[in-house]
């Protein structure tokens, strides 16, 4: 409210300023019949900004979005795939605005994405629901299972074709959607199959028609129990929710993401995202298992404050949420003061986070040490995998190439509270800033680990570290009944293991207070190379609800730390 | 040299100006070694922006070039894929320079362009020759051939693995290339095998290898012969080796074109183009069958003058050059003075060619008949497909969506003279333009037209109709050997059956004192909807050299048409 005060004292209303609210029906859109709102949003978007307005409203019902009129815009979306976007809200430097769904359902076809903002500042997102008409993963009822193949029954929504000996999933036009992988769901339970792994098939499986809408998939090796769900993921993330760059004070609330093609919320170099009463979650009364193809939220070289509360993230195809920096591989010294670096990881090429003013860190990849700091005077942008970097100050002879350097300018603090997170593949939340950090008041029921700490600069360049987490009055049902992950709780990292008891990559951790809730006496918390841990008043409960996998494990496992304290 | 003279008076040289010659070596180029040239090219280009140095020369040798550290730019190249480039030679915004290769060889590894200009102007290449380490598409000799199936060797220059059952063309590192279609060559005569057609597979093809270097494929109904050469296409055409963007005064002289992943130059709205001793054709002792991958060259929407001479354009993988203009599709009338309009081919997407101040036809598709035209005042690009155009008067009654736009501007002359043409897929020439049109001396072996005259605003949305076209002194030898094309010289476009009495789409053509070698009585000229056309004093002579196809076809079939005068 400050910020609009302010803003209100420089600018008054003059004739030429229009209502502070705006109705997108003034510029064609109409709820219900099916037409095209993408034009309508376009023009009043436009007026927005001609005028300053304050708020764009929908009158309550179902709008539906084609990409055919949309705005377009190269796109890199670190973790996600970079690309030419449609895109439906381009909120491209637009400032103070509310969008206010007012319950309205936004109803996607194909390949667009549906909010982008880039250099936005004070955007408030106010109920609304996503979703698609075609989603971009497809889902089969398992049949009966063979040697290495698989009949399964496509329900009408996912429509496929087999052209040429091969599956293809089809939609609306001439769009198709390729899978990259496939996972097994339990219907009955909401959530991955016990112990279901991922197949990654690629795209091209050999099929044959064995009834209507009935397929044979040749999977070597399948395993999959009939009656259960196999979700063919998305080859591609295109085309996530919200795709927030260079953007500060955004908040999303009474928001309901039942899909999008890549991660819910994606924020990268942006600061102060609040996220309120966010569901991520299959559409009600949809008949599908999965939400959204990837992450629920991720964050990357964020700033501020990041707050998650009253949040629902469920049977998403990829981790609840995921905090980190980027990690850039130096690979030539070209003088005293001058690196070149590269973005290594093919979903992070054209994240330039290496600006002038940014402090770097260095660090060499196998231990992640950092052994030397300096400052970014200017950069060379060769193309969106190499830039020249000039520092300001002579670099260390220990520097070779395949180190690394991430930014060490700002980190965001950050809150989970009251949220749920449960059904989706992989793991709960991944923890990477060295801000502030509380995870408090969450239920987490998780196939992989609940709460995972990681980072390297060899494989997925994610600079990570806590430096000061509290997890506390968490309820940890039930996890880790699937293959991604050994441990509720992993403070883990790329460290070599012979570089493990010079590192303490992660610090101050206080985990206290949580109801940990299992089906067999797995490990609770395992971790390295951490200083200052303290593990208190922590309860367990025992469970009869999955098939026990491991007996009398050590419910702790901790290794090369210091200043560690646990009450058991 | 009017113009280096004139440059020369407005700038003398100083201090700040270097030699006007600029070695490539100076700049850390090394020829021989396998070294990267990139960074040198690079780095030599923006120098002689920076001193507007006039030459930049290679001393003689093998240059290699990798896409690593190559410039990046989004490109939309008319009759080629759009998308991300990595640009070996990014001559953007650069007037007045020579690029002397001094009989360099520049070999390209990966997917990369190597020469692209944008508002280049005055631009000089001379003496080199472009080929690649890996091609784009791959060639096998054939076997044996089996129902529905064919076995293949490929030499080791064409490196493959079969995945998962599918037939995948490997290269350096990770690349693989991708084939959409396959077309059977006869390697003793060094062309398209006689009546060979093109089977449009898609990429995907089963396969099992049979042998070292070897695989069964399985095609559907494929026909071939033992011995001849089975060519993969290229699935898309990325990066041709010249692209000419909104360029002017670009010449080509000694440029030995072996191959390229597009086009061998594609020049999309710009002027004064000449091509002097440029030869197409598969690099000398390479073994190759193909030289590149799609037409030899190919002019959109071109002003001034084209003109090409001693040029050899043999055994690319379509025409030798098209020379047209663009129709848009009419898609909506939006006010009296306003339409909507779009791109409507793949390939012509992002190709904005209507531009205020550009004066438009406006034709029904069904006809093409101009039945209006109109200034262009202002534009407002939604995306790349998309353009809401405002005129500088009224519509007509009418216009109808589904009708098309094309720009009546300017159109280029054009003049070929002493080339060859052989070898290749598909026709020689297609002229669209409506400038003057001199065709001269020039040697036609191909296996389909050797003269097309086309454009449609249905399918491939290509505006042509020539005004001033003379045919003379062209020997034309053995055409019309495969299946693309029923006449040796054919005047056809994409207008209704019904509609072709009212149109007289091409005006103007003569064709005269040209050698026709046949090995059948088949036709010579074909022609619909022309005015004044004359034909005379040709030669024709019979030949034993392919098995006869066409017997006792009437050499002149010539319908709807007036001021014919054909002297047999």
């Amino acid at each position: 409210m400050a910020l609009f005060c302010a803003a209100a004292q420089q600018e008054p209303a003059t004739s030429l300023t229009a209502a502070a609210t705006l109705d997108v029906t003034a510029f064609g859109a109409r709820s219900g019949d099916g037409s095209d709102t993408t034009p309508a949003v376009r023009a009043a978007l436009e007026e927005c900004r001609r005028t300053k307005a304050r708020r764009l409203v929908f009158p309550t019902g179902r709008y539906d979005f084609w990409p055919d009129r949309a705005a377009e815009k190269y796109l890199y979306i670190s973790n996600n795939d970079e690309g030419l976007k449609r895109i439906a809200f381009p909120l491209l430097g637009i400032e103070d605005l509310e969008i206010d769904g007012q319950g309205a359902q936004f109803v996607f076809h194909g390949y667009i994405s549906p909010i982008v903002l880039e250099n936005a500042r004070n955007i408030t997102f106010k109920d609304f629901s996503i979703d698609w008409a075609r989603t971009f993963h497809s889902e089969g009822r398992v049949l009966a299972v063979g040697e290495d193949s698989i009949d399964l029954e496509f329900p009408e929504q996912f429509p496929f074709k087999v052209d040429r000996g091969l599956l293809v999933f089809t939609g609306e036009g001439k769009d198709v959607y390729p899978f990259g992988n496939l996972l097994e769901f339990n219907p009955e339970k909401r959530e991955t199959a016990f112990m279901a792994r991922d197949y990654y098939t690629g795209p091209n499986l050999l099929a044959s028609v064995i009834g209507p809408r009935r397929v044979r998939v040749s999977v070597p090796k399948i395993t999959a129990t009939p009656g259960n769900v196999l979700v063919f993921g998305a080859a591609r993330r295109l085309h996530p929710a919200f795709t927030i760059s260079d953007s500060a004070q955004i908040k999303l609330t009474g928001i309901n993401l039942y899909h999008c093609g890549g991660m819910g919320v994606i924020a990268q170099r942006s600061s102060d995202i609040e996220l309120d009463h966010v569901q991520v979650t299959p559409a009600p009364s949809s008949g599908r298992i999965l939400s959204i193809t990837a992450d629920a939220t991720h964050f990357v070289n964020c700033k501020g404050r990041i707050v998650m509360t009253d949040c629902l993230f469920e049977n998403q195809m990829d981790d609840a949420t995921n905090i980190h920096g980027t990690y850039a591989q130096v690979t030539r010294r070209l003088s005293s003061k001058e690196v070149e670096v590269k973005l290594f990881n093919l979903h992070q090429h054209g994240f330039d986070f290496i600006l002038p003013g940014v402090r770097l860190e260095f660090v060499h990849s196998a231990s992640l040490v950092t052994y030397h700091e300096a400052v970014v005077r200017s950069t060379t942008r060769l193309n969106k995998e190499f830039t020249r970097v000039v520092l300001d100050s002579p670099l260390p002879e220990e520097l070779s190439p395949g180190d690394a350097v991430a930014g060490v300018s700002g980190y965001p603090d950050v809150v989970l509270r009251r949220c749920t997170i449960r059904g989706n593949r992989a793991r709960g939340i991944l923890l990477g800033s060295r801000g502030k950090i509380l995870i408090e008041d969450n239920v987490f029921h998780t196939p992989g680990a609940a709460i995972l700490l990681e980072g390297d600069a060899r494989y997925w360049f994610e600079q990570a570290g806590v430096r000061d987490l509290v997890i506390r009055r968490n309820r940890f049902d039930n996890c880790n009944f699937g293959v991604w992950g050994e441990s509720i709780i992993e403070v883990g990292s790329g460290i070599d293991e012979s570089h493990r008891a010079e590192s303490r990559y992660n610090r101050g951790i206080l985990i206290e207070d949580n109801l940990f809730r299992m089906f067999d006496t797995g490990r609770i918390v395992r971790a390295y190379s951490v200083d200052d841990l303290s593990i208190r008043m922590n309860r367990v409960e025992s469970t009869a609800d999955y098939p026990p996998q491991n007996q009398n494990e050590e419910p702790f496992d901790i290794q090369f730390s210091s200043n560690v304290a646990i009450e058991r």
